[in-house]
């Protein structure tokens, strides 16, 4: 194998592929991506098994070739060197020497063939979405994951194509998140993504209005970026019918402005932090929202201007899932619907109907 | 104790002083903040004993008072609030009240008499040095204190004054750091301070030219930036006579390009962080140097141009150490002297005599 390439466009090929190899495999060979020369394009594939990412860049094929490197060095050693054009070919010992101006780098090569085959996915049935809206989608409802294993479905986020809608969403048995965005299909798909995939898959997805063609398999997803292709298993099991979660009525709904209800909260929640409780109350009443917390430190009583329709309430959260919840909404103004100090209160935005929030209160003792 | 201040004044005061704030003290008051309110002035002081920081800051004082809050909690809540005039005043049960816009705290606070004294200085011998200077001349040394306290003494950087040099030196049995500035004055001074407390002073002091002024007792350091003091301890103990380790002979002297020598050890530690030894390898004849390394995974060389005055030599490194230098000076070329491949290598700027490294070499078993 030999082929040159320029510095800048390898590195970035590498930092992409890098995002599936987790260095904690136990199979010594996905610690290292698989290098494909050939037809003046170098595939680089990494991959964990759950997920694999391949990206193909362009280079100058001197000798077609497949070979193994250990993902990390050669990262770093790629980033390393001088923005020049980089050339690297097979010797012997099982080696590549790596060249660029004075540098001279030889690393030891584990064998291509020995690398596990991609699962081979057949793309006759295409949903696209711009690669914004996804990344966006992704943001709004992975926070709400679940982060220990004892229900290992919960630890994903659900993909639901069905009335020609993307719904996204996630539940760890205190909150919940939706987010929705038209798709036109007359297909209904129901699949459950790992969480920890999305995340990578996020940090790839451009922050442009290109598209990502969407496949899935009964075991996989593909998400097809054009130069870039990323393969995720799916979580098996059935997900939550979160739909019958979400409460259809309300005795109050608040209107309230978004960003002043964030400091409000994030100012409370610095006196609710004792014993991790992050307890604090709010109560609802006329035009305004009182929301106090207190512990052996002190207390903090904290008034907003709100739009009130229905009855009064007092209720009590962990202040760090309206803050998630918050943090994540872009609407300057939000609507809350509440039914009692006991039911979960739901979170939406005043203009767009795009996302579905819900977080459970804490009961308190004297309620 | 009553009085108003801009927010973002209380915050930048309570930033500073909390520098001293280490949470890590047996006394529960010394993680908190003392508040002085006397003559349209709030005094803030943060200490930890070893290191005590004092500052000034405008406001508009209506109840005089001393009282202590915890300092982590009150940087925190300020830190939160609107761009406002904050009002702080002491109400019943031991507490204060904190008024900004529609946040009400109230904290719990400590005592002011029961607050340590600061140590008292008589500041009638000053020495003057730009703030900016002197960061760079804490940066420039601090590095190479020792981070073990098998000698505390070598956890210390040496400020020495004498024949109208400032002298600043660290050392830690591997390398040796100097850096020197003139200092108009006839006064003979040597004294060691902590690491830890001149990382905190040079986070403090600004990148501009107003003095700070340098005031020594024989148990302290008193940094005086007008609205803003500092005390340190010294360190008892004497400081390695460094002089004597510096040698002033070479029997090979090299000039080389300090960001392209930089850069060839930085790729070359790559294949040697291999057993964490960073063993690198420099061989230098005629008009190159040639820098090797290798490690089970590989090998790499590097080659660079250099101006050699005297013998060839091989010699082998620690890279971690060269690299901290090179990374820390400043001008465009450096020159390094060698007497022997176990002898240690002294590097300077080429142009600027202000400062000194050593490193000791690596002894190889076939050298």
């Amino acid at each position: 194998m030999k082929f040159t390439c320029e510095k800048s466009i390898l590195q970035e090929g590498i930092s992409t592929a890098q995002k599936a190899v987790t260095g904690k495999s136990t199979m010594p060979i996905l610690n290292g991506i698989l290098i494909k020369a050939k037809n003046n394009e170098i595939t680089l594939i990494g991959s964990d098994i759950d997920l694999s990412i391949e990206t193909k860049i362009k280079a100058e094929i001197i000798e077609e070739g497949n070979i193994v490197i250990d993902a990390r060095l050669f990262g770093e050693i790629i980033r390393k060197l001088p923005n020049d054009v980089v050339s690297i070919n097979t010797i012997e010992n099982n080696s590549i020497e790596i060249l660029c101006q004075k540098s001279r780098f030889t690393l030891i090569h584990m064998n291509g063939e020995d690398f596990p085959l991609l699962p081979s996915i057949n793309e006759n049935m295409i949903f696209s979405v711009p690669q914004r809206i996804l990344r966006n989608m992704i943001k709004s409802t992975i926070f709400a994951t679940a982060q220990d294993e004892t229900r290992p479905i919960l630890t994903g986020v659900l993909f639901e194509i069905n009335n020609n809608n993307l719904n996204l969403v996630a539940l760890d048995g205190y909150r919940l998140a939706v987010r929705s965005e038209n798709l036109s299909t007359d297909n209904v798909i129901s699949a459950v993504i790992p969480g920890k995939t999305l995340s990578e898959v996020s940090k790839i997805l451009e922050e442009d209005d290109e598209n990502v063609n969407i496949t899935f398999t009964p075991n996989h997803i593909l998400f097809n970026l054009g130069y870039t292709k990323i393969i995720s298993r799916l979580l098996e099991g059935e997900f939550i019918r979160y739909n019958s979660i979400i409460p259809e009525e309300y005795n109050l709904k608040v209107i309230a402005k978004r960003g002043d209800l964030l400091h409000c909260i994030e100012r409370a929640s610095l006196m609710a932090k004792d014993g991790n409780t992050n307890l604090i109350k709010l109560s609802m009443e006329e035009e305004n929202m009182i929301i106090t917390s207190n512990s052996q430190l002190g207390m903090v009583r904290e008034e907003l201007n709100i739009i009130l329709q229905g009855q009064s309430l007092q209720i009590a959260f962990n202040s760090k899932y309206l803050i998630d919840v918050l943090k994540i909404m872009e609407e300057e103004e939000i609507v809350m619907e509440f039914s009692s100090s006991v039911s979960p209160c739901v979170i939406r935005n005043k203009e767009i109907n795009n996302c579905t929030y819900l977080v459970l209160p804490v009961r308190l003792l004297n309620s």
